[in-house]
């Protein structure tokens, strides 16, 4: 595996530099020169859909994803469909800002029973492939870290997220490797293997020892203890040459100036990644 | 699967009331008819080995595990030989109480190399498993909760966890269930199944919404998300009858009263177990 000697594969997602607005943002790329950013839908809500895909036309800047769609468990019937009708919303933004992917954060279980949530991801995404094929949008599932299982995503980790794409057309569904939810797991290497094909983003940052927050406590790259270069060996030999964008929640890196973080980020891109 | 309808397989996992030593952590079994103990080794340390045993032997309490054996990887052959002797202290210990099993909490990887240190986990058990079979003690592999990777313990699921115990001999070497640890695992089934035989205990707590800490944030049974019956009854259809015991991490808990705590650990026991 070859080391990283420039960012044509990189990109901003926007949470890393949560205190920009999407102009801001599309701007720090800009002048950091990094090729592509991927886009929170409540930064596109808060400019509207149709100034979000002029900014973005405007700085030629690539889209690499749009995040999230998910979040499909929920108590009533009517609530479901209420979330598969937002999801829709959700891919016809990516479709209209030209991504590569929706990002699927799944969801939490509603109650105590994570196999019903389980199947109600199943049954959503189901619902969700034929639009999702028709505006040619890819749906990428992404595992989150088992902490995050009762808040954020009852699908926790690669095994799980592979058996569930195995059930839907590889063009349409695949799965997004970030290395803090994954970076823990010992059959890593089997599943990324088996993900062959339909790796559809590969996100970093780093576990910070200790951990700070369970929410807002990802480290920038380097400053953690995640062997980010083998991780990306193991995609990269699955096949996947995609980009590799840059997902840190962290509150201290929010409050810091953003051209700052971009350029942190761009060292330790080279350095870490 | 019936209710629980007694305390016969209850036993009190002296972290759960860690503010007292072991002589009153005895006492206030004694004193609820808790007839079972899971006892810490900072806590022999205090009182010394053979009054531990006297004391236990005096209440006529069953100590159903020594907490804990493992930290087994190390930058050095020389810390790691270190390692390998204290554990080997810690057998002597748990034969000594007649505990059914020395819990073995693996340890983290000293650098970035997970899979280094998952080896040396192994190569350390391959060195014990002799002398604990000597000594008539199980070692019982515990995988801890994924959040805990960098800080606790390497191994993080029941699966990684299985495929260790299958290099041993069956009869010495077997897994600890903590459903505060595995309650997110999609394979929960298949690997519960996959341990019959060999299932050395059952460790109780939830996980509480939100999570207050990260290391002293388990809950009360009920008081959090985990369907534990349900994982009770996978538990008991792969053959485990042993002792469940209730191991609560959690600083406002080590506050209260120990009796109190008893008292509560026993209703939920019945209600929520």
């Amino acid at each position: 595996m070859e080391n990283l000697t420039n960012y044509s594969r990189l990109s901003l997602n926007q949470i890393t530099t949560n205190s920009w607005r999407l102009p801001e943002a599309i701007d720090g790329c800009v002048r950091a020169q990094v090729p592509s950013i991927g886009i929170w839908r409540n930064k596109i809500a808060e400019v509207g859909l149709e100034m979000s895909q002029r900014l973005l036309r405007d700085a030629g800047l690539r889209v690499s994803s749009v995040c999230r769609g998910g979040m499909f468990p929920a108590s009533t019937r009517e609530e479901r469909a209420e979330r598969i009708a937002d999801n829709r919303k959700a891919i016809e933004e990516a479709a209209a800002l030209g991504a590569d992917t929706l990002v699927l954060v799944c969801g939490p279980a509603p109650n105590r029973d994570l196999k019903s949530a389980r199947q109600m991801v199943e049954d959503a995404i189901a619902q969700l492939v034929p639009y999702a094929r028709k505006c040619k949008v890819k749906l990428g599932i992404e595992p989150l870290h088992p902490m995050l299982a009762a808040e954020r995503c009852c699908i926790t980790s690669l095994e799980e997220a592979n058996n569930l794409a195995d059930k839907f057309d590889r063009e349409t569904v695949g799965i997004v490797v970030d290395v803090y939810h994954v970076w823990w797991d010992a059959m890593l290497e089997r599943e990324i293997k088996r993900a062959a094909g339909r790796i559809l983003g590969f996100h970093m940052s780093d576990w910070l020892v200790p951990t700070p927050d369970m929410l807002l406590g990802r480290g920038m790259m380097g400053d953690g203890c995640i062997d980010i270069r083998s991780i990306r060996r193991l995609v990269e030999d699955a096949g996947y040459r995609g980009f590799i964008e840059v997902e840190i929640f962290n509150q201290k890196i929010w409050d810091e100036p953003g051209d700052e973080v971009l350029n942190r980020m761009k060292e330790r891109y080279l350095s870490c990644v």
